[in-house]
């Protein structure tokens, strides 16, 4: 058990197609810049609406990601998530 | 900022392929009454069981309307939603 | 399935001898203006002191109702609920 | 007694100079298309953001009416809200 | 009314494809199990990431399952669910 | 303090006069099946209606039932509840 | 609008018989000790079991009395709930 | 840390002008009768209507105040709050 | 059944040591001030920080004590809690 | 992932040395048995007092345990939890 | 949708004024961090009390940021915030 | 009042022998990277079993920490936390 302290963030993720592929952008977003994605939970699901269709399926995920043992983590050097 | 006030009506819709598929209709059920939708939420998936398989996807939707300037509002005639 | 969208509505109803008679008012009330109410969901009780002694059984009642497949729905032509 | 049943409707209201406007706003709209609005629960609160200030100031609220004895309840011809 | 009482049980259950797949995982293996499943809400939804990738989709279930009027139930010979 | 274990499970049970006539029956049918029952949590009070009149009162129960120190515990040989 | 403030107090209460039982025995020992109560939330409802039996209708209910005008309130000489 | 145990109580207060007079107003008549308040949470906040306009704005206050070491806390000799 | 109304208060408390002396030093303040303490439930667990390390263990205990059936109650003279 | 289902169930556990005993008493019951107990969330922290003293912790315990692939699962022979 | 991904990031801040004035204070200070500030939801009000008086209004605020394309998001280089 | 923001951020910890040492462990992580730590609350309490025994606790805790009033805050060079 050498790191045993890791981090929650939240985002919000948009797709044109689904749940699934906004949930999907996400983590592909967060592993951009974070190292040690462990999973995320799906915190609420929203649609929004253009012209009387589905627009835009969008997701808030908590998403964990563990923290290395040295000072500054496994965050990369861009901070952004 | 013309228009500063939206509705939030609470609709429950299913479908016998998916939870996406039965969003899509209660959004498209939505827009047959409603003029202004605007966006859901999606605030519960459910789904019915029939001998011993899943035949009924269902979700509770929050939508919300944009109602105009006008006394009556964006409802359409038939204020079945 | 030819209906698949329901709709939910709140109500508050009260009684003055008991909380199940608060709900069978707020039904009947209910079904005077909406077709295809299908059931009730007890959300809150609460009751109103008069000199001492209870005076109100009240009741949130969160109503669905079957929306019919034409534009208009169930709803009769008193949309009072 | 004779009034026993009351509904509750969810709005959004906004305003760009404070939440307190934002309710005001709201309950004048909601008392424009409906009769016998007796209060209204502040359910949510959000500021939106342009420029780095503050645009918008909007509130959910649950808006609770009385309805009347007679079959239509004390909603006016408009139903918007 | 003959059987008027069903039981509630809770399951986590897995797919490496999809949510969708993950629930009808669960309800497949409640049913090898348990007799009378009538249905399942979907309580909680979480991915597991393994390099970067989502490599699992689990799902919380809570399933109701009908009780038969004898004494033990419509629970199969293998209680494991 | 010999049993210091004791187990949580859900069931619904209906009843066609009241909720406290479903709350017997949920209780009845606990105790058909298992021993030891304590007590049991009204988790949610529902009702469905037909043809405009309140057909059944449905509650959901969380019922506590004592596990004894045997391995076995106090279930009956009948493990349906 | 004399007196603005009133005090909100939490009690449990319990009868042999049934819930609203319960309730009335609730209000009438808060009536024996505080003056202005105005009314009750039912914030749960639970039941004890004994030798298989409903021995016990418990509620936790919410009291909100008015406090007076004067510095020491509407609460009688005994402070007892 | 010598005085370590606080208490919680609840209150509601209104005002006919704004929130935060009425939460000024809880805490004066807090103050009134009660040593040591040290702060408030908002619990909930509501406005009652009259004639269509706000007449009231009312606010739920979790008030926390320090008590002394002595048997009889800090709370002053009139127990109103 | 003698003594059926029981009160529930609201309390912080804190130790320099763990949340379980917390609980002992809170639950040791009621019983100072009040007779007939049943129970607590811990609705909540927080830590100070002082320095980089943990200062003080709080929690937040909802604590039942009965009421007897004279007017005044159980509590004794000092009403602190 | 040849193993993809688990089930939740929750039980209650007492200690009359701490919560953590508690926790640990639950367990050690729960693998006696189940097989696969994989984890268990701390739902619920009370204590309950004797003569003014804590005389039990007690914890409710969400025991989740892997269901195996054959029919009847991982629970040994006595169902008991 | 170029940009679809968002961080939600939680922040409490304080005013001696007013709540609104401490929910400006805390946009403020997030925007002199964080590029790509879209709103704000106010998730807890409280105030602290000094000398009998309401010394500080604090929120706790959930703010929404946009993050960029570029691997290190919207962020500026001061990831205080 | 001259630093009136803070952050709020959420992590998980993890001990082989105690809750407390998984918060004492995450606290001293989070002065490791962080500046101004002043407190943190207690989210979430669980178990991992192993091999029948309980291999680790783990808590999830908000931690709140001063934002200074620099532009970049508090926060060390390690942005991990």
């Amino acid at each position: 058990m050498t790191s045993s302290v890791a981090r929650v963030t939240t985002i919000t993720s948009r797709s044109d197609t689904s749940f699934e592929d906004a949930i999907a952008t996400g983590i592909e977003r967060a592993n951009a810049t974070l190292r040690g994605v462990e999973g995320a939970w799906v915190k609420d699901q929203t649609v929004r609406i253009d012209d009387g269709r589905i627009a835009t399926w969008q997701v808030v995920l908590e998403i964990t990601f563990v923290l290395d043992d040295a000072g500054r983590s496994t965050e990369s050097t861009a901070p952004g998530l």
